[in-house]
């Protein structure tokens, strides 16, 4: 049987010994998984960051995908594993609203309570259960293994605690909600949020006591270190800095407020 | 033939272009060759560090798996490089003590030191045995070279220098061996150590002037912002704060002492 | 049919998702894509630093391979995006220079704009064409499609603007071109370049107000602490200091001068 992929996101860091760990187990439940990195860099225990990560890239995948994802500042608690069905793949993670951006725009057709013990490492930590619990049940998941017999169904998942953005006649204000690794701030404000709104100087956007005019397609658009506001490529409203780095020469981070007027 | 996996551990750093030049060889040699990254963020020349991500890691892989180290300040010296088989998986690594945790708990069956030739590139480098020698042996290994070819057998590997845990009647002192990418302070204390030890308010750890009472199974067991000391997911007793970044709030690191007492 | 493999370099940072949109979206068109990380660590928009990963791990590859290299300041302008042939492997790239150092060295045997809109996600954005239009080529030659399907030929690729060493009758002058993840100051002089010049202590070596007599060949040949020249393992001349870090203590980075008189 050919696998389907199983990917990895993670709170650990880049080379952190414990994704190792985790492919490890999975090899050895299934020589012949296919697995794959989605981010280790979700910084540390931040659910937010963690569900953008994933709706950012997971449908990406090939339809049947296994994402399973793990930032868990809950770990050993009562906290449920859920293993869910959305928009054609499949998701293992805690149940703490790391999969509430994708769940609020891909309704899950299938949400299982991962309590199945058979399916885990013989001695579940209290401390890894990306380890002992998530990789084995992705590994069984990948091989064949019936979701059904993983626990029993339930209805709903925790939501997402995710900052509003609010809209007026003449402006709508958001957030700043992740920046990448060029430095770009990417907000909360979507495109479909504008429709109607014009692109050009009339169009004036507030960052942290800068600003910027017009709404442009890519970053070549403005001579460089100019300021400028654009949808990116997930159709989210950014900022950034021609050639440089909008984060340091703003000063913003996640959280700093947007305001696009018109 | 199905091929084993190979996994790679280096003090590289992620993303150096090093650990690409290593896979490049061995798919070079072996286009079926199927390499995995252990970890590349062992600090540089820290055998230690590299003894304990291998001993952390290494057998979750499955039995048979070719497990490649470099992490090797003597390259180009005449250390040599062996080959060694212990706990059912095969190692290839310069032989300075970086095997050593693993080989302190699970005898090497067979050491090989690595000398022939014709399993390296035909130019060998003085600073990249990595690339010139580790890595066409393992993709040689993997794709069913005899592993006497190698070289002769020898008996013996060099020890690591690892700090030892003090043992009094009412108290155990070790150290912080590692910290993680949580900020958990990973100590070389032992659960075996702590055998008939109670767990309750009775025991105190102490650790650079701070201290917490009881020994606890999971991080959610405390209020958010407390240390507490737990047996974490690979045995050993570790130091964290709720939360947050045990190693910035109280400024501890690789080194420092850890004492408990009851 | 047995994919060849596709090679990945960007300066997305380690653990961006980008990267695994890029590889998720090779999967959904070809399950048997075979993908690689080269590195990711590229410095943002540093044409040369990217440049000079793809010289030093490329040609280690198996012949065939297909390395898909995304540093495009230019993304979304009307720079070209090209598919090269050289070497025996395959490039898929903006030509922005990025491929200018193995072009000196491998002159390209094919080289075609890729303009084939069918070969692209159906939704071209217009900052994001590692994803949109160089992964999904990628995928599509790995499975097979013709190059010539992608574009019409072209006969040049844009230059790269790589500093010149300066050779004078006693002495060169280069400078540090990447500082590696040790900090070993790497430059862009040759050991072509010191054809006939002695290597012990009438040679000296100059940078940034520091010197050292002699040319090694591996870092134990010094003692700990010493700074030392030594020509590298990818054939160039650089400065180490043993068991340290020479960018560290020398203060010293890409462009900082370095002189070798004998």
């Amino acid at each position: 049987m050919n696998r389907p992929l199983i990917t990895l996101t993670t709170d650990f860091g880049e080379g952190s010994p414990f994704i190792a760990a985790m492919k490890g187990v999975m090899w050895s439940i299934d020589p012949d998984t296919r697995v794959v990195d989605l981010t280790h860099s979700v910084p540390a225990q931040d659910i937010r960051q963690g569900a953008l990560a994933l709706r950012q890239t997971a449908l990406y995948f090939p339809p049947g995908t296994i994402h399973v994802a793990v930032v868990d500042p809950g770990v050993g608690t009562d906290r449920a594993i859920v293993y869910v069905e959305m928009a054609g793949h499949r998701f293992i993670a805690p149940d703490n609203g790391l999969l509430g951006l994708l769940a609020a725009e891909h309704p899950p057709t299938k949400i299982i309570r991962v309590e199945n013990s058979d399916c885990c490492l013989p001695d579940v930590s209290a401390t890894f259960h990306g380890r002992d619990v998530m990789a084995p049940v992705a590994a069984w998941l990948g091989s064949g293994f019936s979701p059904e017999k993983l626990g029993p169904a339930t209805e709903r998942l925790t939501q997402l605690n995710w900052p509003e953005v609010c809209r007026m006649p003449q402006s709508v204000e958001g957030e700043v909600v992740t920046v990448d690794s060029f430095g770009n701030l990417i907000t909360n404000i979507t495109r479909g949020m504008l429709v109607d709104v014009p692109t050009d100087e009339s169009v004036v956007v507030r960052c942290d006591g800068h600003e910027t005019r017009g709404l442009f397609t890519t970053y070549g658009d403005q001579p460089p270190m100019t300021l400028l506001a654009l949808f990116g490529s997930s159709g989210s409203l950014e900022l950034a800095v021609v050639n440089d780095n909008a984060a340091a020469m703003l000063g913003a981070r996640v959280g700093t407020k947007v305001i696009v007027a018109w």
